[in-house]
Parts: C-alpha cells; structure tokens; sequence
C-alpha cells in the first residue's frame, strides 16, 4: 500500500503537483477508516447478526465499495482539472454504481451457478450475512439496482457522448453475471 | 496507514505542492518493501538462524529503522528547498543515526535492567536473535555505536550551530539508558 503511493506521487506525468496532492488525499481518505477500512470494520462487527438495517448496510457498502469507486472516477475527474460542479456529477454517479455494485454482488451469489460466478456461490446465505436480498427480496433488489444505474448515467447526461464510456460501465454493473 | 498519507497531503500548510510530491514519495518508499517491508520481512527470515553476517544484520536495520530516519529527516529538509549537497548530508547523517540507534538497541538489550528499558531486557538472547554485540562483542559494538554517531555530527559541521538540535539528538542516542 505504501509503494502505492509512492507510484502515484513518482510515475503520474504531465500533472500539476496541486491535483496530485489532491488525488493523493482522495486515495487515502477511500482507503482509510473514513473509507474502505471502516466499512470493512463494520461489515465484520456485523457478522453472525440477523438484525442488520438498511441503513447499516448502506454504510458498509457506501465505505467498503463506493469510496474506492468514488476515489476512481474522481482522481481522472481531479487530474483533468474538472470544476465543482464536473466533481459533484461524478459523486454522484461513482457513489451510485458503487452500491448498485453491491447489491448485484448480493443477488449474483443468490442466482448464479458457481461456475458462472469464479467463486463459491451462495456464500453469503451460508454465513447468514445481511443482504440487499435478505432485507428487500430478490426482486426489489434488482429493482433498486436498475434505478440506481439509471441515476448514475442520468447525472452525466449533460456531457452527451463523452459520457458514454461511464455509462456504458455503469450499464455493465447490471448486465454482469459474474 | 492510508490516514498518514492523506493527512500529509492535507495538512501541511504553507509549502508547494512540488515539494509536497516529494515528501510523499519519500514517505510511500521508506515504509515499503523499499524500507521497512523488506528489513522486517529479511529480520523475520533470519529468526531462529545462527549464521545471520553483519551484511544481513547492516541490510535489516538500514530498512527497518534507518529508512524512516531518513525519511524523516530528509522530509523536513525538501519542504525547506534544500539543496542536493544538503540532503545528502543529511542523509549521511540519518544512515548512521539511524544504524547507531539499533546497536545501541541491541547493547541496552544486554546491559539494562528491565525497570530501565522499559520492556523485557536480554529478550534477544532468549531468542537467539543475531545482534551486533553477537557478531562484534559489547564493547567493540560500543565503539561502533559512537563512530557512526561521530560521523553523523561531523557531517552537518558546516552549519554551525544550526545543525546543533541534530547533533544533540545523535549524542541521546548513545546516551539513552533505555
């Protein structure tokens, strides 16, 4: 992790120091306990309990998954001198299909074969972990997934095709079954 | 971890952004395999060996312990612009403070009582652990000790007493009980 930094500050080219001090603060805060790190604390506080709410569970994955996701699409967005309003967009397409993410994560280890998936399947229900599925249902899940996929292109709209390359990775978070 | 680097990237006031890069660089470089990974990860393979030379020993404690001197050291003098014939000094100076603190270590290890050092004495011997006063003796390892210290003073002599606060922190360190 540390050489991950080191790579960044050493090998990115072309780039104003200033954003990179800013793309090197953004990768640490999505990694850290503000990010990823506590997440991931939390999904393990929550293991074992049948009682997780939706809101929890928001919370793990806004950490674990979203923010290295947010952390991805902004650093490119930081890099290329994007305005407040450009960064704002992005936040709220990355923080979207990061969840989106998620809950297909959720229904893919319900519906998938093993051999589709390239890891053990149902796992989560063996481990009686809290799921988008096991609070919402399967149905509603993917339901929620779509909408969220659909608010992540919608918010890049206005850049029209140069936003097809996003949104054709947001419709792919839905589209995969594996 | 992650936090450290964020906060450097965020809280350092008053300083550009180039010599910002610089010091994260630095920082990512010291703490990984470069530097402390790799001379934790070689004093782990040498535990339990006997036939452990002072090269391997050198290797070890320049990674484990000299690399963040350094980096400490060296971080302080880039944010204040110095130049390439200042950092080197500097680095000649944390190398061998750095090497002074860990024989100093292993000596204290021996020669202190437990209230003294604050934690278990003679823990390296119980674990067989190759050490510089193994390999040289104690007092040969004391002499040593004060040699590198000695150089590490004389190589910041051109600054007159502003280099005075780093020399006296070269001289605790041999003078440290614990």
């Amino acid at each position: 992790m540390a050489y991950a930094f080191e790579f960044v500050a050493t090998q990115t080219k072309g780039i104003s120091a200033e954003c990179l001090v800013q793309v090197i603060a953004k990768l640490g805060k999505a990694v850290g306990a503000a990010g990823l790190v506590g997440g991931q604390a939390v999904d393990l506080e929550c293991e074992g309990k049948t009682d997780v709410s939706v809101e929890t569970l928001d919370f793990i994955h806004k950490h674990k998954t979203s923010a290295l996701l947010e952390a991805s699409v902004l650093s490119g967005a930081v890099l290329a001198n994007a305005t407040a309003t450009d960064l704002q967009r992005l936040t709220t397409y990355a923080q979207n299909i990061g969840l989106a993410f998620q809950i297909v994560d959720d229904i893919l280890d319900i519906t998938s074969t093993q051999a589709e998936l390239g890891k053990t399947a149902g796992k989560d229900l063996d481990a009686q972990k809290a799921t988008y599925p096991s609070i919402w249902g399967l149905e509603e899940s993917k339901k929620k997934a779509q909408q969220l996929v659909d608010e992540a292109k919608e918010a890049l709209e206005t850049y029209g095709v140069l936003a097809l390359p996003l949104q054709a990775l947001a419709d792919f978070i839905t589209a995969r079954t594996h």
